[in-house]
């Protein structure tokens, strides 16, 4: 097992990373100090680790909500779900939520926690790649609204992430390759050799060798504990997380939200962001078919909807969290492995980007 | 126009206290630096002075949500209406809102901007008494749950508060005696100064004399701001400032919101907590009597309604943010001018307290 830790100096907390460490139960029981635990979880993870979980929980007051799954059931519905469930068993300002699932169920539990009597502890455990490489990590709590991904929501950290890898193996294939978008990011935006260390491995990612596996979650939470300590309310270098984010959220929003994965329409995105950053002169044409490449191998989309049209995704892109006043702001890359902080981009080049690179 | 300060480090910040500040504009001005403002406000007050808080806006985008007047729309519905304005008007993370009323709107629209793109600046403009002295103050933002009053909320500085005390002139007499049961609170807790001086100008401040009024919003927010300073989060002495409140959630509550003003429910409570601290043998019959005849001068009730049956009252109090592990904690007297930290109390006690005080 590997630990590493985000350094949030009284908020710092430790990201354990290895092979059956919800099994053995012991690092959960060591953060759980609480009498009072809710789980949140969904109804494809409980049937697989709720009963994991529930054996650290003897002699305590617990409770589970289960919600569907799904990216349309991060709402605010859901949330009010978890403070019903709350406070019909009085949970009281002490106790500790635990998020058992994915991103959707990290994201939506975190919020929860960060609002219920104004701030509960609470614990990440997360069950898919994506979860493992990202959203448990860094303290960005949120729900959807219809008009835009993650528009409510709080910064707020756990008390520690869990992240045992032997939940992949019963991960579907599509959600697996959903994660590797996140990881591939990381080699992007900030770690050249680690994004050619994925050139060279990702067929054994996709066939989920265990010690790949590993190293890509670890190396990708490194990644994200150094620019979260360094930036933990993105202020800052902190947007570079979120390369290819700004065209993915829009669609997921514009398309419904579920159709897509979270990961596949970053991986569009990403793919977006650097034919924007080719023809403003900064990526060459063999540095953005790498980057392609990599995604398609991964096998993830690389192409935007067709029926998205240009001017609805722009008008979904101006709801943006990284938008000053009305302006729109993108990520983009200066070259593999070197984001830029967010930018005003021309509008005729993004328009470019939009009809001519989706319409292949 | 007095000048006090909320000192958080960082995020410190001015209450202005004054007679038309709202009216010359400078001070709000002086904050908004946004170019997009959203005023948040009622039905009662939006015609009164939203059109003050207009003037100063020009040049920006700005747009209004107009709520209905009343405790029953402090909700998360009404939290998603106010989201709903900002996400059609494409306001961004650097946008500003402004809380332009009572408790209600104050508490709600702090929470709506602690939430919206994971936090936006606001400013907090109370026009009641209560609001002045009590809830603009000091960062405790929330909207209520059916279960209880306050449950889903965040801790969140403002910008700034401005308490334009001519605001108060257009204020019911109900609510002017519902913000004077939170000024005689601070007299009770820790200023057994300001409490006999409450004695001497209760009638005073009835009649709405301006200087009278200016003075007790003054060291009303000055007692505030000293509290929340030494305890932002409320792990030790902040909770004193929650005396009475166990018991009046529990009538809010119970009652319907809005059947109850806040400051009406508080009152009452905190002659039950004065009741219970006399059953301790902590408070003589003279001191429970002076606390209750203060606050009947003021012309706030004192006696629970009585069809709230002790079962339910136990039953509702047991959702509150100081009870630990389902243990009930009450704040409680130790003399006028002083009260206790939050206390497991003897549940005959409060049962004794709670029916035969109740049924007078």
């Amino acid at each position: 097992m590997k630990t590493l830790t985000v350094s949030l100096d009284e908020r710092s907390y430790p990201i354990y990373i290895g092979s059956r460490i919800l099994e053995s139960g012991e690092i959960l029981a060591r953060h759980l100090s609480s009498s009072q635990v809710m789980v949140v979880t969904n109804e494809t993870v409980a049937p697989l680790y709720l009963d994991k979980v529930k054996q650290c929980l003897q002699g305590k007051q617990s409770a589970a909500v289960i919600l569907p799954d799904g990216e349309s059931y991060k709402s605010m519905e859901s949330a009010m779900t978890i403070f019903d469930g709350l406070l019909a068993g009085k949970f009281s300002r002490d106790a500790c939520i635990v998020a058992l699932g994915g991103g959707v169920i990290g994201d939506l539990t975190g919020f929860a926690a960060a609002c219920y009597q104004r701030g509960v502890p609470f614990i990440q455990i997360p069950t898919t790649l994506l979860a493992q490489v990202d959203s448990s990590v860094g303290g960005k709590t949120a729900v959807n609204h219809p008009r835009g991904k993650n528009m409510i929501g709080a910064f707020y950290q756990p008390l520690c992430v869990l992240a045992d890898t032997s939940t992949l193996d019963t991960l579907a294939d599509r959600e697996l390759s959903a994660g590797l978008a996140e990881v591939i990011k990381y080699g992007l935006i900030r770690d050249f050799a680690f994004f050619v260390w994925l050139e060279a491995n990702i067929e054994a990612l996709l066939a989920r060798d265990a010690d790949s596996l590993a190293y890509a979650i670890e190396r990708s939470c490194l990644n994200k504990a150094e620019v979260v300590a360094e930036d933990e309310r993105e202020s800052g270098v902190r947007a570079t997380l979120n390369l290819g984010h700004t065209f993915g959220h829009a669609i997921e929003t514009g398309m419904g939200y579920g159709t897509y994965l979270h990961g596949e329409a970053v991986a569009i995105g990403m793919c977006q962001a650097a034919d924007l950053s080719r023809r403003l002169g900064w990526l060459d044409e063999d540095s953005v078919e790498r980057i392609v490449s990599l995604l398609r191998r991964a096998r993830l989309p690389v192409k935007p909807p067709v029926d998205l049209a240009v001017e609805r995704y722009l008008d979904l892109m101006a709801v943006d969290k990284k938008n000053v006043a009305g302006e729109l702001r993108l990520i983009l890359l200066e070259k593999i492995g070197q984001a830029s902080l967010p930018m005003e981009v021309d509008l005729e080049l993004l328009r470019a980007t939009l009809s001519e690179y989706g319409r292949v």
